[in-house]
């Protein structure tokens, strides 16, 4: 057996910013030649982050991908990093692909790229193609079918990405038969909530199902309403966990794995499965520095509970779509209920309490408890205060159109609205939108106004886990000797926006249990009420959500934390009389 | 030769409605029967409306289309129809489909089913599945393999869906071998400028190819950001034209096609290109009743101009969107400028004039000039005139947050777009959204306020082409001897909005060639500024566009005239550091 050093680099690359992500490979790779790796391999589409989407239908956008590569190649030699060969995802094309209609303009293709002294010495793209949920790969990008082999000092590790392991008989049926004693895949692998626990059961699987090593190299941080996190992972050939890192956070995992010895390269098999091999082999001995040091292991840190988790990807989505679009600061309006004091402590969590204006918006129909809870959490998060009374104006507006009384609580929203986008707009913050899901599944928040914001924290977010995050989060600051951020008194008041006509919605667990029944599992008002919920709450609720749809097409992102979001996850028709 | 005598049905279904779709294809059934056809053929999916979208992941929506689909052959035959074949689409799904990652749930499949005697006697789906521009159908679809053929009165006629026809070597290369003398597709074919003459092109091009006629059914209507446009057409084995329906309305078409008598069943092959054959044989002898009546042929109205069409391809998004979503009036803020003139000529056509209610904003900045002309607006259009003015509620925000004056324009937005949410809310008409392509392309609509709205008819159509319409609908209003509904002065004036910061932008065809060529054609920086496009603007604009895609997120979905509008047909990610 061959002891070979792995570092698998979980790097939060940037959309777009292409030299910016070289740069930071280039970072990771010099820390893992430091700790004396003998391969570095880094996330899917890692030198133009990911996901791209329609840029990859664009000419321009993949040369500079393959140029830029190309580079990185050059540059790592140049920067003494060469004998260590680095593994990149990047975005190119499929030689010879014949335009027609339908096929992605320029035959883009998710690749990988083996860079050793100085050049790009083997090639290979995604087989498998996810167009389901959030994905639209067959969209973007053409099939690859050849399975990438390295052999590494006398080992040999085969490459895959991302979907490719989660296919039964994809390139991972290969494996075996093409004789490496290892598989690693590159991934760009969003946030859901349990994730982590299949990951890991799945590559300990794959692992018994080929008899190699698996090592599993995922992104992390903020991407647009996706969050990745982390979680990067090897298992030895019996499935047993070597090393993991992190979530929500860069981290370099060097691990140092037993291999198999394979045979003279002639004897292996051209394909394997069906498919194409294609190989590249780095001299056996492995360079004398390679030898000293001791292992570097990072073993994953106390894992946070599923609650700590959430709250988590929250704040790395908030945090990465704040910086990654220039910004660095955000206005959040504060209204004194629980929604808009987490995403407030979200936010602070995210950028720093002195960079969250918290707007202070009371109207005649706020409540004394709700203006008293505002305040609070402003000073209880040492956020900046921001006073702006609607009232006066609000009436204004009344008088203005004539409407009749009961308009004034959805005009002093919209009041609110349009003051929080106006300051933000002259002074430079991003828009913070404060909806839970539950609200935004039933149309709860108003079509104009406080919708405003160009993220929305709790958008993936049931009420009731909004409650549950609150608590977490002012345990975990109780915890820290700190002040709790969430005034306890917004946590347990009902919402304040009912739903309109009919009687009061009835309790928020039982009203998110449905919703998530409907929403996240599909199920019709027949199988709904056949499963015990009350029929007339099942037809009403399934109406509310079906009449909802234009208002959640015009909502802002946020960050994707369950297996279906109110995102790119459900794609509806606005006009559909099906209820 | 046989004598056969086809109806194409091209019917405006709505999405979710089966129901109201079923009655729809007896009542065009009963027509087709009394004209004496031997057989009516209806759009794609024209049981369940298209498209549908997730809700074909749904398994109560499958079957409530199944069921309906059983129904109406039923049905069929109870009205005394049952014996002229009808051939519609549904939604279907494919028996034993195996559940895995990322296989659609339920195995659903865009099929036909030919109703005959009151029972669905053949079933076959969708092959080519369309995955690009505004189609996401790998998502939501499983693809079928089966190429159908009705033996009707003697002749055998194949059928196939949409893409199929597209597609070089899909189903169509089989109908030759399958030993069909003619082919119908049915058809969701969203308009785009231009595609008739490409749809008669590729028809033309199929007859010749497979030796056989080829019949193209098409829905009509909007939905959502698309727009059907009928064009329905028979052409014979030589490619030549028979027969043309209208487009956007409903009509049938019924023409009579020579047919080959097909050899005795039995001697024809069971697979046909490598895909099996299913057929249904319908009595050789046709029922006496078909003999009667001379035939019936509708020929296509004079084609109107190119600009004409696109006109009432507006008209009919803007007419469906309304009357489907369950609203009869629709309110425009009328600014005194060509978008919001042209929206309200374009509204008063679609719901009549007396429907569209055009709210009057003037405030401090407008003109003399934008006031005359939207109260001219109003006028002529014969509107429900609702004046606004806004100067007061502007001011009383700008001393509120404390905004420098160069700020009120904008604000002065914000209260537009609040008062006319307000408004519509308050007395349940849909709001239209006025921006222009140009515009929403540049960012250089608000991103709160004057966007607000439920649709946006211009959202596909640059500045350019919004002029000129508005002078083709002046002629066609002077042909008519009525009031020209867009005020001259406004078709000139150039647009108020200019870009923040730098220069004046150029001229506005230079402008709109230039955003034509970058998101018309994916060209980058580099191809533009070879194209002869000043340096300075290609960077300026690019930067403009890429750092706007959070306010086209946003905002309201608009009918689709282009190769690529700024929906479903161009995606990007909002975080994204290239440009």
């Amino acid at each position: 057996m061959l002891r070979i050093r792995i570092a698998l680099a979980q790097m939060n690359p940037t959309v777009g910013d292409l030299e910016g992500n070289c740069d930071s490979v280039v970072a990771f790779a010099r820390s893992a030649n430091e700790a004396g790796a003998h391969m570095a391999v880094f996330p899917e589409m890692v030198v133009t982050g990911y996901s791209v989407e329609d840029l990859a239908l664009r000419n321009d956008f993949v040369s500079a991908s393959i140029t830029a590569t190309h580079r990185l190649a050059a540059r790592l030699a140049a920067e003494g990093l060469g004998e260590m060969p680095s593994v990149v995802g990047f975005l190119s094309r499929r030689a010879g692909g014949r335009p027609g209609p339908g096929a992605p303009a320029g035959a883009p293709q998710n690749s990988l790229a083996v860079l050793h002294r100085g050049a790009v010495r083997l090639v290979a793209a995604k087989h498998h193609l996810p167009n389901y949920g959030v994905f639209d790969e067959f969209r973007y990008f053409v099939p690859g079918d050849a399975l990438p082999v390295l052999r590494l000092h006398g080992a040999d590790i085969a490459f895959a990405i991302c979907e490719d392991l989660w296919q039964d008989g994809g390139p991972v049926s290969a494996v075996r038969e093409a004789g490496a004693g290892m598989l690693i895949t590159l991934n760009g692998s969003p946030y859901e909530r349990h994730k982590d626990d299949v990951r890991l059961e799945l590559c300990g699987r794959r692992a018994r199902e080929t008899g190699a090593a698996v090592g599993y190299v995922n992104m992390t941080g903020g991407q647009d309403e996706l969050v990745f996190e982390g979680d990067s992972l090897i298992v030895d050939a019996n499935g047993e966990l070597l090393a993991r890192a992190p979530q929500f956070e860069e981290a370099l995992l060097v691990t140092d794995v037993e291999l198999p010895e394979g045979p003279p390269v002639a004897e292996l098999p051209g394909t394997a499965a069906g498919r194409p091999v294609v190989r590249h082999v780095i001299p056996t001995a492995p360079p004398a520095r390679y030898e000293a040091g001791a292992p570097v292991l990072t073993p994953r840190p106390d894992p946070v509970d599923d609650t700590g988790e959430v709250y988590q990807a929250l704040v790395t989505g908030v945090r990465d779509h704040v910086r990654k679009n220039g910004f660095s600061s955000v206005l959040v309006d504060v209204s004194g209920g629980v929604d808009s004091a987490l995403t407030a402590a979200i936010a602070a969590d995210a950028v720093g309490a002195e960079n969250v204006h918290a707007l202070l918006t009371p109207g005649e129909t706020t409540t004394l408890e709700e203006t008293a809870d505002a305040e609070d959490a402003v000073k209880r998060g040492g956020l900046v205060r921001r006073l702006q009374p609607v009232a006066a104006l609000a009436d204004a507006f009344r008088t203005e159109i004539d409407a009749a009384p009961g308009a004034l609580p959805a005009l002093e929203d919209r009041v609110r609205g349009g003051i929080a986008a106006a300051i933000a707009a002259e002074e430079g913050h991003l828009m913070l939108a404060t909806a839970d899901k539950s609200q935004l599944a039933m149309g709860l928040c108003g079509h104009y106004g406080d919708p405003n914001g160009a993220f929305a924290p709790l958008k993936d977010c049931w009420a009731s886990l909004v409650r549950e995050l609150a608590r977490w989060r002012n345990a975990a600051a109780a915890r820290d000797g700190e002040p709790a951020p969430v005034p306890e008194g917004c946590i347990d008041r009902p919402p304040r926006r009912s739903a309109p006509d009919g009687p009061p919605l009835p309790e928020q667990r039982l009203l998110d249990a449905l919703l998530e029944s409907y929403i996240g599992t599909d199920k019709g008002v027949r199988a709904l009420i056949a499963d015990g919920f009350p029929p007339d709450l099942v037809r009403r609720v399934v109406r509310l959500v079906d009449r909802a749809e234009h208002i959640r097409r015009a909502y802002p992102p946020g960050p994707k934390i369950t297996r279906r979001n109110l995102g790119r996850d459900r794609r509806l028709p606005i006009t559909s009389r099906w209820s």
